[in-house]
């Protein structure tokens, strides 16, 4: 749905052009509402004009993902450098009035930063300029929805139940509002939460606030599969563009030829867990490379399966070694994974954090595992369960956060995300 | 001296290709050294090698500052998007030998990782193929230098004195060994911190890591100055590259109309100042853009002086308004760190930080300042001095972390940094 800038042509198409000119033009409407606000950076967006011819084609600081449309960015978006992940708790004694108000703020904000515009406001307009392909993703826990619009919240809006391999911690689970910020330029995302922070202040506070990375914009070329920070290749299995599958295990519309009891919980939504999982490096890098491949059931050097030569080869599970052995282990990470159904697919979006160690250890290493999907119960938990019953790599991984959200669908200009509820 | 390839023009020149190639050779080399390690990472370079049709010829992912030279990379360098800040202390009982052989590990660590090689016995070798312009930038402590080569550290290699503005704590503070990281790819650097790390760790311990970020590579067009999390233009007052500026501000080489006492402490070595800043936002932010303006005596909008037109106009420091107020204030950040010689010159190389708040702020920003000059005596400290005096922008910055180094002259390839101390 959304323009997914990272997978066009990199080279100066027109359409580019008339892009860029498109931002110009949406920045000088936006200067007469920072006029309004008492800020004169209508210079700013005039020199930033004024730089064009000097820009060569390479340059993506101006690449724009629509915020407006009938479904929220940030999801099919081919996934950005950069992500701020902030998880906000309502202040005490919120009601419907003060999430309209706040939910209208803040998808303002949104609008306006995602199309490279000052927010109202802004302090720091010219860090906006830059939006650099940014998406901001609005996720609503129970609470929210529930006192927007008593009996909306679906039935799998819920803290997942806890699974042996956990050891949540409570300041980094739960949440009634996920805010999912993307972009690739690591500037105007910093200026963007702290824009949205700021707004949200009155309504909201902080609970958990967690960055990750991706490799940069412009260091491989575009669908390369990410590597994680085992040196995996993650993310190999993904429901395609289409009726066959973003459009069945995102957005709830089963494919015509398929009985499928998967329906959105509202049109144009989806949901989102998230969980963030530490992975203790030091352990994994104790195992001889024929051990981590055989942890996964995939070779590091191409994530191709131990079946198989390269990457997207299907899988065999039943192929043995001369011994008789399964080639992809029992409890190999990607038999585990593997859909048993139809339904059990999801979108996964998830990114490397690095933070600096606490007391004697050298790393605090781990990822930010996010995922889409219609219905958390018919498609996420059942692959969840299985795997922290039995995975090779719970070994070096463990949750130590977790959080879902309904992701209601995206507004109309003018509207609010979560208009729909209101 | 350095490679600066961000200020190369984007296209595909054939200097660029032939770099690609030359990478691709010293990957083959590099195989060689891992497989008498046990790791079979020679098909993973076979696999890269193979890309390259596809790649298109923005990519920068295998973009390669060299590394070995007679003086360090990561200093002239152009700054790179990204930054890790690690600061070592020696473990207790480090003799001259214990030194010289972690020296030695880090030197080949550094020289492989930025050339997109995996370090030896690298457990991850496929995250470091995207070299992105990496530079690792050794700086040594007083401890670590006279340890090496008793009565070889500088006068000037001293913890800073304590100034009247400076919230140090201590944690964040000093280290033996100062690494600074820098690259265009979060996940090639994620993986380079990493390996150095574990490397170092017979020998020495974090001390304290700081991450920071600068605008993406691909944002702007190269050479425009990057803005702080203040909205400010930061760093346009720069030694230019040659006799009269870094020859002389950065390796201590006065030009020859100069009567100047600075002098370079050793042939190809400077040092390296960092402070890290943590800067009030939301005080900032109760400031109208006057008097944002004021406070450091350029705009806002270009980062013009108050009494210029652009960026780089010269300042006229005795401009008055028609009330006979001088139009850039007696406290204007500008004035009092301009400088009143010759020698109170540095080159800066400064970086955000945004962290997730701790309690209840909602966000904990600021900058690690980071300044090269051949004599901290005589070029930084009488600036520093005048800015801890008076200075606006101190009501709204506050350095908590401080570290001096003395950065020693690079290496030829087969040696390692510190080796002329050695």
């Amino acid at each position: 749905m959304t323009r997914t800038t990272d997978q066009e042509p990199e080279g100066a198409s027109p359409e580019r052009v008339s892009r860029r000119r498109l931002l110009a033009t949406a920045g000088v409407g936006g200067a007469g509402a920072l006029a309004s606000a008492g800020i004169g950076v209508g210079t700013v967006l005039g020199v930033q004009a004024a730089r064009e011819p000097q820009e060569r084609s390479i340059q993506f600081g101006a690449d724009v993902e629509p915020f407006h449309g009938p479904r929220q960015a940030g999801i099919t978006t081919a996934p950005q450098a950069h992500l701020v992940f902030i998880a906000l708790d309502l202040r005490e004694g919120a009601d419907a009035r003060s999430i309209v108000r706040l939910l209208r703020l803040l998808s303002d904000d949104a609008a306006r930063l995602t199309a490279g515009e000052p927010a109202l406001a802004d302090t720091e307009p010219e860090l906006a300029l830059t939006p650099a392909s940014m998406t901001v993703t609005f996720g609503f826990g129970r609470r929210l929805v529930e006192t927007l619009s008593p009996g909306a919240a679906p039935e799998w809006l819920e803290e997942l139940p806890e699974f042996r391999i956990d050891e949540l911690d409570e300041e980094l689970c739960g949440g009634d509002l996920g805010l999912q910020l993307c972009g690739d330029d690591p500037v105007s995302l910093a200026h963007a939460r702290r824009m949205l922070l700021k707004d949200a202040r009155p309504y909201a506070r902080p609970r958990w606030i967690q960055e990750g990375f991706r490799p940069a914009r412009g260091v491989h070329r575009p669908g390369v599969t990410h590597r994680n920070l085992f040196g995996q290749v993650d993310g190999t299995v993904q429901p395609t563009a289409g009726d066959d599958g973003q459009e069945f295990v995102v957005w709830g519309h089963p494919p015509q030829h398929l009985d499928s009891p998967i329906r959105p919980w509202i049109e144009g939504g989806t949901s989102m867990v998230v969980r963030l999982i530490r992975m203790d490096l030091d352990g994994w890098d104790e195992l001889a490379r024929s051990g981590k491949e055989a942890a996964i059931g995939r070779d590091l050097s191409e994530g191709a399966p131990l079946t198989g030569e390269h990457e997207h080869d299907a899988a065999d599970f039943d192929a043995t070694t001369p011994l008789g052995f399964p080639v992809i282990e029992e409890s190999a990470h990607m038999r585990r994974a593997r859909a048993q159904s139809p339904e059990e697919q999801m979108l996964r979006r998830s990114y490397s954090y690095d933070r600096p160690p606490a007391g004697a250890g050298i790393s605090d290493s781990g990822q930010l595992f996010i995922a889409f999907q219609a219905d958390v119960i018919r498609q996420f938990l059942p692959v969840q369960r299985r795997l922290a019953e039995l995975d090779r790599l719970n070994e070096w991984t463990t949750p130590i956060g977790s959080a879902v959200f309904a992701v209601p669908p995206g507004c109309a200009p003018g509207g609010y995300i979560g208009d729909v509820l209101g």
